[in-house]
């Protein structure tokens, strides 16, 4: 609730953007587990800011420091508190901003609900929150990927209108190498054309939406609970609480009401000893359970609200004001949202890892 | 987790198929609060199957019996305990079906989660489910209408390939009265097209998948929680729990992906003394929270799993075997998942609602 | 919270003292185990009124109902809902307190909460509603029996001033036929005492408090979790959630504040390859984590609040009324009460012990 | 759930003794309320070591840093993670202990639990952690005194076999500054008794249990949720989860055993137009909600397990080994007990007073 997710691996994240620091509290890791500073600061360089031409130039070490929860190296099952400080953290760019409410932003939501609002660079609601996701993230990615093999492939599928689809086989074959080798997180040949067309957005001093493919290789039957825990629901969840997502699709999605039954059934084959369905349309997940097979899902991504156009809306009192944007920010979100992706929903899985763990051989 | 969900609002389903009952035990409704069985049986109707020529001719009168939580007409803060007695569950019709793997339902992965399975209608996976979801839902609709005019308004906006687009405008002059005048629950001029559509598919012995809109009217600005409690992430993971649901997407969606920030933006204007967006295209909801505006999104359902034509599958031993469904299916999802929709939200809502209060003036 | 409890293994209870049933759903039972409607009324039959002079003769058959989660004699994993029809609940006998506060009854403090109240029998504040407890404890006690071997053994360890102390190896002596052999439930030579002075309590129409001592035997060691979740606070909030409850030491408890360190202190020793402490008086638990002994603690209830005495108290005005109560209530709670503290415990220990099984080997 | 409490106010704690820290996450603080770090330094220096010659002279100077959650001085509705860093902590005190089971200490349930610990001042188990608690209950307390009143005054009441019994008109008459004008926070003329006492305890090498009496003032009634959630059950896991506590009773607790029904019921008066109970022998508490009147219970804590007498235990292995304990340890737990009780019972009462928010009215 609220700032706080999961049952058995409980993330509580804290921080503002322009505060002196973010971080969470994993209440919940598995004692035993060798886990060091280096292990996350690998996921957060994925999220920094500043990797390259399409990232904000916003300068952040982020290199997290482990306050709690391991000894010696490994997790003693106490809290992991994981800290990362704020730097070059420009306050004095939002001044001009802090009666306003910017465009498609959460600054009116959070003054309607709060009264008071942090309006340094968005506060609670800015993107800056995610480094400790993906901090809490890597643990579980690395628990997950030692203890069963699950690995983590999200990477962009689509930049504005260009939108590149991919087969199950296609999908099987894509590997963090290949993802991390792309500017933009594309492992695809159209990586390219992303990377234009996000630079001219930014020479617009525009933005340009974007969709993130999730993959989940290795993630074994039976994840996933009934009616309120469904993986498919705790996914979207996770998802959609990344900041400027939109949309959630699981499987075939949106397609699949397209479809007559007889072309979206999946039948079971037995694929050498192993039953597995013929074509995987529903995304690994049946029933809202893991079915053993690879999990697929596109989640949709606005463009990033901040802009470098001058843009109307209205202050506080609700007089009409013209503004135009200073600061750092991404023309797109594409190749920073991946490591997020991957971080929130390892996050959901470990969960459901350890509550499917409290019933196995039981 | 699990069956369980909200935090303020707690519903814990209960029942399989072919069971003795379905229901659910409503823990946080306020006290003082007038409910009659007549409220929730009104919503129930909605989703009872035999309605019409698009859905099951399976008969259940779906009359619900308040057991607990209210005494002479009022809630009294006790648990709510909704009780839906199952008839007419011909266990039989499974009978051939208990050792083999539906295409597309969750036998296999309940097999591979559980190690038992209630083959008997899809057991706990059945869409039957729903209305324990549906009963508490009623109470969470008619408390949010009598306190603050909140009114869940879903409808059918697509079948199959056909679509229907609607601006704003057209959103917020649907009424309740209009989508039950339409046996596929669609005001639009479009319902009869749909509706040939789902005979078409019916009478192909198939099924055809379909989009619910999502409508909530009224909803005041300031609901959810930032984070882990975003409206649009509760809205989803609630859609996504809802058998069959494929995919979720609020406001804009997916189209958001393919724009650039200078046409997806949405300025604030002062609208006679009110600050809203110019266009709404973020459905209601930014940085997660509500904005006051109308609040819409997109629900994927893929078509029936169901088919009442001849399908290849496995069985328990991973042998191939061929099928032929019989009992009594929707050949489309459509009308009846409706108030499903609205239910789910409305629980959700009502949870962030209380939660709200719990705030309010402090 | 409220009326649902438990992260893993989670029970939502429902029902009045005069509405038509008690009952609740357990959310989290582990599948594949065999459960009977047998197993449950066993227990429940333990706490059944009217069992012996000792406790009110309302007649209640308390036949529970397995109303889903259970297929072909064994759990499926889907929730378990049980239900306890109300039978003999004669609401007039209440017509006359429906304005009156009763001393030491919760007609007060309902009141003050919640603003409306069902006056009849307590409502939901009724004792009635422990009915619910133990037959979700019953799931609890039989699949900690089979799997691990634990057992709940509490019993009445005083009545009145009369009070029986007794050291480890008695207390790891005691059977649950023992204490099924007296009608108090007081495995010790003093039985006949305590029975004489139930006896007089009655005559006198009074009544008598009681103390009941929980003991859980061959518990596991490492269950519980630090600060939150210690095995000795859940113990404590699970028996001060029961009706009456007035007092919770675990060990030694209220006497280990008044000894020295040196006296207290409990040296670990080696038992034979086992390490155990030599006195055990920390009652099985250290740093709120079971050390592998046996666990024994004490509960305090305070005397049944309706007597059948005149009593003086004020109605919901104000106004000073006298009034002498009516219906069947027990003359000392002891004998029912043990059924109870045994159920909410091994609800308790039962959460814990699925928490444990999720980090094992981990 | 593990270090995680509370479901509006949610606490989430994490450090160890000898880490570079402890602190929390409060995650659901009302936004909008001034809160300095001074306002919770104040609590925490009741709490730090190195008072006087009753308490361990660690020195730790305790400052809070407020991390997140506060711009401009208020509260923003955001997290509020409060760090207090570790000093003087001198881990190689404690490297000869490290492959020993100290009795009655948790090394032993940890090593069970875990597999791996932190031996270094008991890690995680130790006391140094109720800091964090301190912190988080220092908003709490500013939050309820400002907003509706409520005092937290809780005081030793009873130091090894020295017990003070008070009746209610001076329960009333108590006040924080009379308790903090006594070293070992006793208001009542016994206090020179049990600094003797405390002083004899310390020269012997030894340590002494103590009673801390719990009050809480001006409590409005309605508080507290039934059977899951009763104040009474949530105190006694509060208060069970502190270092030590062994026994928590309320209102007359124990002694209510001993009583007939006739001597213990209370009944309700009108005092000048307002209900009241006459004699308040059920601690402000009845089925679980607080009547409006004074709250008041005890905790007992048995004597600080680290005691300057040689000891014999066992170590990993089971050999018998004899130790005698370095460091700084206080010979009792009372003085420094008593903030932290009042720290548990205000955040337990303030998730209860915003749930009680979230139903006003409705």
């Amino acid at each position: 609730m609220s700032n706080t997710t999961g049952e058995l691996f409980k993330v509580s994240t804290f921080g503002e953007s322009h505060g002196p620091c973010v971080g969470c509290v994993v209440d919940g890791m598995p004692s035993g587990f060798p886990i060091t500073e280096a292990d996350i600061d690998a996921e957060l360089a994925r999220r920094r800011p500043g990797q390259n031409a399409f990232s904000t130039p916003r300068k952040e070490s982020d290199a997290v420091k482990i306050m709690s929860g391991v000894f010696e190296g490994k997790t003693t099952g106490a809290p992991v508190m994981l800290l990362i400080n704020n730097e070059n953290a420009a306050s004095k760019d939002y001044e001009n901003l802090k009666n306003l409410y910017r465009p498609s932003h959460a600054d009116f939501t959070y003054a309607q609900k709060y009264g008071v609002r942090d309006y340094r660079g968005g506060g609670r609601a800015s993107a800056r929150l995610t480094a400790a996701l993906v901090a809490a993230g890597a643990l579980a990615q690395k628990y997950l990927k030692e203890k069963a093999g699950v690995e983590f492939l999200s990477h962009t599928s689509a930049v504005g209108g260009l939108s590149v689809n991919a087969d199950i086989p296609v999908l099987k074959s894509v590997t963090r190498a290949r993802i991390e080798a792309s500017p933009v997180r594309c492992p695809y040949a159209e990586e390219k054309l992303m990377e234009a067309e996000i630079e001219a957005a930014r020479k617009a001093g525009d933005s340009v939406g974007c969709v993130i493919r999730g993959l989940i290789k290795n993630l074994p039957a039976g994840l996933g609970e009934p009616v309120s825990g469904k993986l498919s629901a705790r996914l979207a969840a996770a998802v959609m609480g990344i900041n400027a997502a939109k949309g959630f699709e699981i499987g075939n999605g949106f397609e699949a009401a397209r479809l007559r039954g007889s072309a979206n059934n999946d039948p079971f084959v037995n694929a050498g000893g192993k039953i597995t369905t013929e074509n995987n349309r529903n995304g690994g997940v049946l029933g809202g359970i893991s079915t053993g097979e690879l999990v697929y899902f596109n989640a949709a991504f606005k463009p990033t609200a901040t802009i470098f156009q001058p843009q109307k809306t209205v202050d506080e009192n609700g007089a009409p004001v013209e503004f135009t944007a200073g600061g750092r920010h991404d023309p797109c979100l594409a190749a920073r949202a991946v490591p997020v992706v991957d971080a929130v929903c390892a996050i959901a899985v470990m969960d459901l890892f350890l509550i499917r763990n409290a019933y196995a051989g039981h």
